[in-house]
């Protein structure tokens, strides 16, 4: 998507022939536009745990760069595959949490695996890399072009109107390697000219709406509008928002969302005012082992202070203040389950489905 | 209520023979606790203009502090009434939606009308002022007294265990000039011994939960967690609150609530999760003439920076930060309206009742 009118990706080779990975410090964001210039394996790890890269897809894509640099490091050793073994497990233990990452760095393994002179696994790492990349982007793009079928519809059936999409967190492309999931159908529809418009909610305790949603929307062009996230209800009561779409952390084989916390709140608030609530997600995000959502994904806790301070612009210098009494203790959800009855469908790179089990297992029926 | 172990009202004369009236200095909170000294009619008006007082119940106390000011000055020109109906008009102006402050004016005008020489009327000014506020204090007593039932029978069926209370916004006692509504069943439970634990919504955009209700607790002793508005949901699907109670703006006399934004999502969470939704007010707070929530309140739009900007504690200083792009609108809805059908009832000082239009009329037969 558009920076300053320039197409990016949120991780790429510098040039073709180089070792350095650039990424957006996604830290910095929305108030500064940093790109970072990472040129090897160490710097790699960092960017992933202190969360300048972040997001599902992107995490997977860093993780396939990342065990790129690891081979660089490696080859430069005596021992390969002992020092390429050893950063495949620091990587992985950066979000332990985070299923891409383990995914992207078992496939660059397996992938290097079957090549015989160090030079072959650093090229095949290398085409690794860039793969797990690019299938991002490809699978992000059909979700957009399977989803703005809904967005067509509803725009139609306004007589060409805006149609007012509501979404929550940052499914954006800077989650993904580009388009993203939730902003995916959104994107697609601002380029085929339907006229839409999004409610960004800014989504507490980390703002990725305020601080990344807003922004690439900004940057891109599409109209938007902040609004904290108490005001979806009354939105969908006065009839300004025409559908709902959010992306996904997790879903079960039943249709249970495990989403940034709130999501359930706007799910309950979409039912109640008869307004469609769809998730985008591709396929990888099914956890097909798992059904009741509400007993069986742990929501991870994460620090107060996420709650207790909050990082903004001050005369031109990122600055945190407190924005609580210091003593008063604060707890930290990071995510709620949406039930499959609040959800209207979830739009996947392989098409859309009902939030029913059987309808979800006809788009995948290899998982009966 | 308590700060640092000395007890205090939020507006008060600061001797019985001083035209002084003080007040906390409520921007300034929870990082500075400031008492601010107002001698004089104009600092009364800038004080709640600018919102250092704020809340129905404290609005109007201090427009009948204010109003007494206002006589002093008039008593010192040489056309009282003239100066006194200036000074009423500009009162009336600070806050046009408050419909305590009107009240309040309205009030001092006619007690003070019957009065025939200036200094019985600086008199009957001054006395009319305490009783104000020493009426709205015996209101949330009475509030509480009624309230506290219901924590005490849900701590009886939990055999003594915490009761978990949700409260969204600050109707606390810093609203009002004692106990506040929506705070004071809890205050109440709190003397009585009962273990009680309030999870305090911040409240965006204005974040009076985490900057006035967190504060007061904190102050007073009562444990209590900020949590993000996105939050409750998820707490009320694991158990984790027994009760909600919030203060509200204005209610139909159909039992519809307009209530500080948000407060829609939290009563559609208790509803699905089966978790009694309070809203305690005083009488006052009743809106006779309308029925229909929805369509007859008007909802107040504010400036887009109280959500684009926020003010916390920066080493010991209070900064305001940018907190979304520059460039990005917002739109910022004070209030959403919770239909009678999401309320378990309405706490009063006249008691409790169910939030249907018949059960409201038995409690007020005067107004059917």
């Amino acid at each position: 998507m558009n920076v300053d009118g320039k197409n990016y990706r949120t991780i790429w080779f510098k040039s073709d022939d180089s070792d350095v990975v650039c990424v957006i410090d996604q830290l910095l964001l929305p108030h500064q536009f940093v790109v970072e210039e990472i040129n090897s394996f160490t710097k790699m790890v960092a960017a992933i745990k202190d969360m300048k890269v972040r997001g599902a897809g992107l995490i997977g894509a860093a993780a396939g760069y990342g065990m790129y640099l690891a081979a660089v490091k490696a080859s430069k050793t005596k021992d390969f595959e002992k020092e390429f073994i050893n950063m495949a497990y620091i990587l992985k233990n950066t979000r332990p949490t985070a299923v891409n990452l383990a995914w992207a760095v078992d496939r660059q393994f397996k992938d290097i695996s079957s090549a015989e002179t160090i030079d072959e696994k650093l090229k095949i790492a290398c085409k690794t890399a860039i793969n797990i990349a690019d299938e991002d982007v490809a699978c992000c793009r059909q979700i957009g072009l399977n989803g703005v079928k809904l967005i067509e519809e509803i725009s139609r059936n306004k007589n060409g109107e805006t149609v007012n999409i509501l979404t929550h967190c940052n499914a954006g492309w800077l989650a993904f390697v580009d388009y993203g999931s939730a902003t995916s159908p959104i994107y697609e529809a601002f380029h085929r000219g339907i006229k839409v418009h999004v409610w960004v909610d800014e989504t507490r305790p980390r703002n990725q709406g305020a601080n990344l949603t807003a922004w690439e929307l900004l940057n891109h062009g599409v109209p938007h509008t902040i609004i904290v996230d108490n005001t979806a209800g009354h939105l969908m009561q006065h009839g300004l928002i025409d559908l709902v779409i959010t992306g996904a952390d997790r879903v079960t084989n039943s249709g249970d969302a495990a989403n940034k916390i709130g999501t359930y709140l706007k799910a309950l608030a979409a039912k109640d005012n008869n307004v469609p609530f769809y998730i985008a997600l591709p396929s990888s995000t099914f956890d097909w082992a798992i059904s009741d959502g509400l007993k069986e994904i742990p929501i991870e806790q994460r620090n107060a202070d996420e709650i207790k301070y909050i990082q903004g612009l001050s005369n031109g210098e990122i600055t945190k203040v407190l924005i609580t009494p210091l003593n008063s203790p604060a707890r930290n959800f990071g995510f709620d389950v949406t039930p499959s009855r609040l959800i209207t469908g979830f739009i996947t790179e392989r098409g859309i489905c009902k939030s029913d089990r059987s309808s979800i297992l006809k788009l995948y029926p290899e998982n009966k």
